[in-house]
């Protein structure tokens, strides 16, 4: 038998192939069509190609031989069941053929409507409808369409030349807008546009429906792989998707009349939260004015007092069901629909985009049947569990980010204001191209900008991304730029018409006046509101509640509901979360955050502050031991007072230290001219410093003399170190705090450096314990970075009390990658599929994943309690502190304001599996 | 019952404890003293105190407890047996302690004579000898020794300070040699040193010698971590050994008169590998005495010669066992002895050094039973197997070294000669210090320099390692000069008696003749003559007769023995041998060599000849794909070129192909007068030129923008090189050459990475096969240098058709150390022992082979019939070649001249394992 490429959906269940569970084949949108058709919704019958049929076709350029014949069959099917034929004389069926992924990538593909539309066709459809001017509205609509979509690429053909005769036209007949043309005009629009076609293409407009459907069919294939598709899914981490499905589906007319209309909308809303249908739509207009964000859209609460009694049914109609559909899928809901004189139907629905907030408060209000802000009672939808796996951690991270000193901002005016479509606080330089964004982003990573645009489209994707915030002059709640920043969880202001945009001279203007490119602009993206200058901005509820000791915060419904997501969380995880630390302000705000405990101190940073860095560069420049002692004695006390501080804060918990880390030529200056500084604070000739620096000169330093090479070379930096660690925790210990030090000696890769340095730690360690006659212990462990350091970790076990995965290390030996240097070529491996993601940012399972595991069954065959944790970045990343969970470690360690997003990762993975 | 540390020896084989198997515990020497008296052997008796003893002591810091009381069991024994005892005032038993490694270290670690000498055992020698002029020029060479050696690094006490009391003295009583000192004067000489030893150490010389015995075992387990002897250790790759073992013997005296003697003596000659006994003896002297090049000795010849009949009856019987022991141990043997009073005493036996030319020779003529020049017979001890083994890749690489121009030295004069104690030629500058050798060769590994002193000791190992060759005035063919250079296989001539040697001056002189430090002259290592100026040296036999077509050679006896063990060593071995070769003539090379192909023909050296350099500047600056595409197609009829000369001379053989490897800017200039110089040639701004080197500058360029990683970039650099590579196959295997390229993809991380580049690589190749409608056959694999790849080769394998471990990259990325970087802490890691070896030259076989085999299991389980090899550096080491071979790589691949040695070690691993 022929395999399955086509399936239908309409007439119900029983007609219906497919459903919700099958998105990886026929799509997000194909298999809620699906659904929506079972569970009687009303929705336009069609059928959807799979995303198989577009693997064929991205493998082989070609069709698979059995699709056109199935999708032939399918066609047959929906034509008896709406009464209708395609491309017919008399009553014709006309379609939309729009793209579907498993997973949604809004507005990047490629979509076709009124498709059927053809000569003869017009002519019936004006007749069945008895509305000839809609009929050639169609025509026109889908000749420019077809033309820019289908046929742009393989010709000089697109939509900017039909906008041309449109504007011509309009100027022949003094019409002031496109529904002011008649259907005479209109036809005659038609022949100027085949024209065009006709011109541009080198064939005329291709008048057989079946050639059309094919075109198209292949146009959504196509548009799998253009470069703003590639660069979305790169940028929003969509992988191992196939590629996308087609979904060929009757049209459905928003536009024939007062009685119709077409619009977006959500069960609830993605931005604050609250447990309310939110949506826009527009009267007498197709689907795509509405998310193009070209017409100012109403509010979809307006729908019940429209003066057409059919449209105020309907609406009434879509609430229910958007209440039945949420109630269906247990989440929220986002959905298309389209009134075709006073019909209601349902043309998508799909688990809605949030802001992190609202991603928060829906899973908290789904499982407390609460309303968070009010009290007021809603429907529970989820238990606990089922709600915790809903909230991503880029949720909880967005609930982290500033917001404007409400003070600040109350002193100011707003220039203009408009939607709240992403919220949070953004301050920066305004800047109004995107590639030009992108560019001065590439250039200083540390410049904030405000991209303001009148309107995105999704060639301005790369430009949103390396803006703090984005602002647009056009455009509605549910317009492209509203639906990806609240995606990224970025601030973003839409639709505030205002403003006047002067992309040639640099400037935008409002209320009289203009502001020039560069300077510094405020978004209030929870209210709209756009200011000149800078706002300072405010700690978010948990931050001021947990970090800055703020008790009023502590009430606040944001803290609250962190500490549900916090409550429960702790409740599901079976690993500990500790932080990366390295001072006793760090420290005491992780704890806060829930860390227990340090996982990585990285002594290095103690070296650098202050007058210390001028001992570190004595040291450095010492030709004799007794030169090198004498500077490295002077650093005691400053490690030493470093750890008490951190040792208080941790009271109780353990705190894992690493010795010295990076190589000295770090330490040292690299310029003519703070060598010559350096030189005189030394007291030492300029050419002595010249010559350390040159000797010091590495060519690959990351596989230098750095980590514990450091401290073979040099014990007596070990021996301070230790004597610091040791000497603050004895000191502690006595006024009562309870202290766990662990020592880790970094870079190890093979066991007799490590017995080597341990040895070292323990004499030193243990006279001062003796000495002092303290109860103080402490452990000695070792980072795993080093790929040889995993693959004999049963030998390094023997010596190792605990390992630790320095994770940042081991993949740059594992891959060969210098983290420094990928930037070359990781573009092109992201783009080429060579890569899924960039392995620094989210753990590579595989390979260092498998060094992982091999280290820790290797490590605990020797010491069957071997302490296994890990601390580099991705100890903070979703995915990898799952990898993490799998694999059996104790602990992730990561950077304090990361400690909430572990501990609901971890969580997660553990309800995983 | 307690550990055994003890070991007796001596009485036959009843009483002896240990035999020739047991070198581990009771160091060579222990066990070849046993091994003799097993064997009837007169041996003076003796105990060993064992390694493990000194294990412990290293570890603890003091002697296992039983030891001593074991000692005192023993020395009782030895005292009956003797009839004597230790510090008698009648008939005293003298002892000597000296140390004994299981690999031999000569002159490396301390030895202490006479001991047991005190106040009142000095009268009883002198009544038992009636000699009491022996008696106390024992007495004071004991004082000194043990002041020196055992006291010396607790004081400030040394050897000089009873060198001038012996002047004193000398001066005093008008003695022109020590022998010239009576009785009374060296009694005299007595109370001096013990005087002086009172006065540097602060105690009195001990009179117990229980406490001397103590002491001095102590001094020789110190002697084991000296820093002399660990450089030693590292220079000689002398590893595992857990210490020294001590042998404590009854002193025998060749130093009571004139039918006394002491000599050393090997079985066949270790320089010219004759099968005939040499030696040295000096009548009347002590042992050290000859080792120390003090006096030039007697050739052994002479001693049938001497006047007194004891000597020679003692000298025939001497010849008699040293022939027994050579047929005993199966081996060449290197024997100490001692004739006192006309008895003879064998010291030491132990497998004989030789250099490489006298262990290949030793090698064939003891499996052939026929000395190799003359043609006679010679008694056969092995069998082809067993004497293959006894070859080290090393001998055969030293028969490769050039030797000088037989024309051209013969037009020379010698300024002066002297024993020819290391053949092979060197030409370089007179330096007259080590130390300052050491120093000049790290500032400049090219220079070539020749070390001339008066006597070399143990101290100047490093200033000797750092020259090409060693010239000293004193000293004969058994002097520490002699032994270490041969055991390297180093050009050396010594005791080169009319050299006038003036170190302050820097200045040597000869024959009325000065020369200054710096200078160039020129050893002749075989014939031990030395010449002002550079002489041009001439190739090796082997080397003519292979590599430069030289007829004559082929008959030379030298070439021949080459041919018996290159014979033996195909016979046995079951890995094929390849070669690294990136030119036609080195391709011919290694062919002559015996490789059966090439294993790494690395292109990138064929970027960088002639005006190809200007091409690949020209890509690496384009702007465009039209500029970079032009650029590259003037490289391809070169690359071309390059292959169809070595796809010729490896007609039916293998070649393997790596794609470009290093990064792009290692082809720009990086001084800005060669900027200048390439902005002129290119016709472009110097500006541009700068811009791109800064562009392309990389913080780690070892884990940056290069291998496989280019390609996918510059898909047509990819492109390029497989057209070059295939057309060339194509166009050769027209003209009836048989070609098997395999294209190498390098720095493979990723099976992703290999898929991109295999698709291109087989487009292009198929492409031209088909249209010139050839039928070369293509094989398409990776390098496996990244342990990523080594982690995931399951999945690798699927694509590739071959794996070659480049374990260069290999160890760089898997123990984390830069290549270029090592040497700020390598030395320190040898020293400490934190690495055996150094891993770039041997292959660590539990880190980076565990990589190794990991991958052929993985690889070998997707594709059974996966070929593997090497292409590293290590596929011409030995110890690596053995690994190789136990993990089933197919072939190792090496350098043309590292060929036979990587043959040799093959066989010897099959014949092991």
């Amino acid at each position: 038998m022929a395999k399955k490429y086509v399936y239908f959906y309409g007439g119900g269940k029983k007609m219906t192939d497919g459903d919700r569970t099958m998105r990886e084949i026929l799509g997000g949108k194909g298999a809620n069509l699906a659904e929506m058709c079972n569970a009687d919704v009303p929705v336009p019958p069609g059928f959807t190609v799979s995303t198989e049929a577009c693997a064929v076709y991205e493998d082989k350029g070609s069709y698979p031989k059995e699709m056109m014949q199935q999708v032939k069959v399918e066609l047959a099917k929906l034509e008896k069941l709406e009464g209708k034929k395609l491309g017919d004389a008399k009553n014709p069926l006309l379609l939309s053929v729009r793209s579907g992924a498993a997973q949604s990538m809004p507005g990047m593909m490629d979509t076709v409507l009124n498709l059927g539309m053809t000569d003869k066709s017009v002519k019936g459809f004006a007749e069945a409808t008895g509305n000839p001017r809609a009929a050639y509205d169609c025509y026109r609509r889908f000749i420019d369409m077809f033309g820019d979509v289908v046929m742009g690429p393989y010709s000089t053909l697109n939509h900017h030349h039909f906008e041309e005769a449109l504007t011509k036209i309009k100027k022949k007949y003094k019409a002031k807008q496109d529904t002011d043309l008649t259907a005479e005009q209109l036809a005659e629009l038609v022949d100027d546009y085949k024209a065009i076609y006709k011109k541009h293409v080198g064939k005329p407009f291709p008048q057989d429906p079946m050639k059309q459907l094919e075109l198209s069919i292949n146009a959504v294939f196509d548009s799998w792989q253009t470069e703003r598709a590639v660069k979305y899914r790169i940028l929003n981490k969509i992988t191992g998707l196939i590629g996308t499905a087609v979904n060929v589906q009757t049209m459905v007319f928003g536009n024939m009349g007062d009685d119709c209309a077409t619009g977006v909308a959500f069960t609830r809303d993605g931005s604050t939260g609250e447990a309310k249908p939110m949506g826009e739509y527009l009267v007498n207009a197709q689907g795509e004015d509405v998310v193009a964000g070209i017409r100012t859209p109403i509010n979809l609460d307006e729908i019940v007092n429209e003066e057409d009694q059919g449209l105020v049914k309907a609406g009434k109609q879509l609430l229910k069901i958007m209440a039945k559909l949420e109630k269906h899928y247990k989440y929220p809901q986002d959905v298309e629909f389209t009134i075709q004189q006073g019909k209601l139907y349902m043309l998508q629905t799909r688990n809605a985009k949030r802001v992190g907030l609202a991603g928060v408060r829906w899973a908290v209000e789904m499982a407390t049947g609460v309303d968070q802000m009010t009290g007021e009672k809603l429907p529970k939808l989820l238990n606990a569990k089922e709600a915790l796996m809903t909230v991503q951690g880029s949720d909880l991270e967005q609930l982290l980010f500033p917001i404007f000193d409400a003070k600040a901002e109350a002193k100011q005016t707003p220039i203009c204001s408009g939607l709240p479509a992403g919220p949070g606080a953004a301050v920066g330089a305004i800047v109004l191209n995107s590639d030009k964004a992108e560019q001065m982003k590439k250039k200083n990573p540390n410049q904030k900008l405000i991209l303001v645009r009148h309107e995105t489209s999704p060639e301005d994707v790369g430009g949103m991304g390396a803006a703090e915030g984005i602002l647009t002059s056009t455009g509605g709640m549910t317009s492209h730029a509203a639906v990806v920043a609240r995606g990224w969880g970025k601030c973003c202001i839409c639709g505030a018409g205002d403003l006047k945009i002067n992309e040639k001279k640099g400037t935008i203007s409002v209320g009289g006046k203009t502001y020039k490119e560069g300077e510094t602009i405020s978004l209030n993206g929870s209210t709209g509101k756009v200011y000149v200058g800078e706002i300072p901005s405010e700690s978010s509820p948990i931050v001021a509640a947990l970090v800055e000791g703020n008790k009023a915060a502590k009430k606040h419904w944001i803290y609250k509901m962190y500490e549900v997501v916090s409550e429960w969380s702790d409740k599901f995880r079976k690993i500990n979360v500790r932080t990366n630390a390295d001072s006793p302000a760090d420290s005491k705000n992780a704890r806060a955050f829930g860390a227990e405990g340090i996982g990585l101190c990285r002594t290095e940073h103690m070296f650098f502050e202050g007058d210390r860095i001028t001992d570190v560069r004595r040291f450095i420049l010492a030709d004799t031991d007794k030169e090198r002692n004498a500077a490295i004695k002077k650093l005691l006390p400053h490690q030493r007072k470093d750890f008490v501080g951190i040792f208080k804060a941790m009271d109780g918990l353990p705190v894992t230290v690493r010795l010295l880390d990076p190589p000295l030529h770090e330490f040292l200056p690299h310029t003519e001219a703070d060598m010559k500084k350096m030189a005189k604070e030394l007291s030492v000739p300029l050419s002595k410093v010249q010559e350390r620096v040159a000797e010091l000169h590495e060519f690959n330093p990351m596989l230098g003399h750095r980590g514990c090479r450091l401290s073979i070379t040099y014990p007596v930096l070990c021996e301070m170190q230790t004597r610091a660690i040791i000497e603050a925790a004895v000191k502690v210990q006595e006024k009562g705090t309870k202290v766990l030090p662990e020592i880790m000696i970094p870079l190890i890769g093979t066991k007799a450096e490590l017995d080597y340095l341990e040895k070292i730690v323990r004499r030193v360690a243990d006279e001062i314990i003796k000495t002092k006659k303290s109860k103080v212990k402490y452990m000695v462990g070792t980072m795993i970075e080093i790929p040889r350091a995993a693959l004999t970790a049963d030998q390094v076990a023997e010596t190792a009390e605990f390992f630790s995965f320095g994770t940042n290390d081991l993949t740059q030996m594992t891959f060969g990658y210098s983290r420094d240097d990928i930037g070359s070529f990781l573009p092109d491996y992201l783009e080429e599929k060579i890569l899924e993601t960039d392995p620094f940012q989210q753990i590579d399972e595989s390979g260092v994943g498998q060094l992982v595991e091999m280290a820790v069954q290797k490590g605990r065959s020797t010491r069957p309690k071997l302490k296994c944790g890990i601390c580099g970045e991705h100890g903070g990343e979703p995915n990898s502190v799952k990898f993490c969970v799998r694999t059996g470690l104790d602990y992730v360690s990561c950077s304090p304001y990361r400690v909430p997003i572990a501990r609901l990762a971890a969580a997660q993975a553990a309800l995983e599996g």
